[in-house]
């Protein structure tokens, strides 16, 4: 529909994960035609941040500073690693006020058919973080999703030798939530995994 | 959730319409994740597009050039207007291939609770505009809203005394739409209005 600055400008938009053709030509127009100073600022602050967050050399999450604030606060307790998928799951996680550990972020989960083996998880790097640490618990905070599945079995299994404890979230119903719209996997497997009350 | 840049990249981020809270930070984490040079790009296409997009001077739609391509086009019809409410109309409708004639933006449909009367409206540049071209017809392509009927009831009243030929969009069913799921106001209008086959 557009052509010049503002197809360019649609079809970056179009990266975002959601924004189809409509929805980029729709952001795009409402950029241009607010106030100028306002759009001058977001594209700014998409530049400060691209430019300030990178991966942690210690926990790989993207943060402003290396180490990350959760690697450099000696006040959390190293012996409990939570190992998530990727930065957005640190800062859900950390939200709960349930976990005082330090985090590890694989970036991926493991997924064959992708080409995403091993080294794409950031496995080895994990290995030196527990070489390092000496945990005494390991909590894989993964999706379960058949690659979350996967993943949590693939480190499980390599770490199981070292004699730590290694947890996973547990599943079943989520709060809110209604029998009737729970998937029979759900369902199923809450029901196997009932609890005493 | 976030702090430092990537909570302001998402507090920006906000400032999409239909985008709350929890998008702009999926939005904001997305940005520090990905290639660096793909957000890079985004940004500049902003700054590129925000720069270079100002109102024709002519007919007041957003355009990389002054005049705007429609009105330096020698080969468009000036003898008809069509006047639309915001850029991105001018598109859709010359999307459809119906209209080769002239456009002239409002940039507001009328509203008297917001304060938007009709100096805010352009409408003396429209009269200006008409004054020049001697028009045969001016086409208020605007929404079918309170604000929309307001502002082509204005305009139309105004024009009256100059004998052109003032149009407005039929109203009635929507292609592809179905009788039951019109508004009863829509469907009430198409009835009124019944076509002969």
């Amino acid at each position: 529909m557009f052509n010049g600055l503002l197809k360019d400008l649609a079809q970056n938009l179009k990266q975002f994960p959601g924004v189809g053709e409509k929805t980029a030509q729709r952001l795009a127009m409402f950029l241009i035609s607010q106030d100028k100073e306002k759009s001058r600022r977001l594209a700014q602050s998409i530049l400060d941040a691209v430019d300030k967050y990178n991966h942690c050399s210690k926990c790989n999450m993207l943060a402003e500073t290396d180490p990350c604030p959760f690697c450099s606060d000696t006040d959390r307790d190293v012996k409990r690693i939570c190992v998530v998928e990727n930065t957005a799951d640190v800062y859900l996680i950390n939200n709960t006020h349930e976990f005082r550990g330090i985090y590890f972020v694989l970036g991926h989960l493991l997924s064959p058919l992708d080409g995403i083996g091993p080294a794409e998880i950031n496995f080895p790097m994990l290995v030196d973080k527990i070489g390092e640490h000496q945990p005494e618990e390991v909590i894989l905070a993964l999706n379960p999703s058949p690659e979350g599945e996967t993943t949590i079995n693939y480190i499980a299994s390599q770490l199981q030798p070292m004699k730590i404890s290694i947890t996973r979230l547990s599943t079943g119903l989520p709060f809110g939530g209604d029998i009737e719209y729970t998937s029979s996997m759900t369902l199923s497997h809450a029901f196997k995994r009932r609890m005493p009350i």
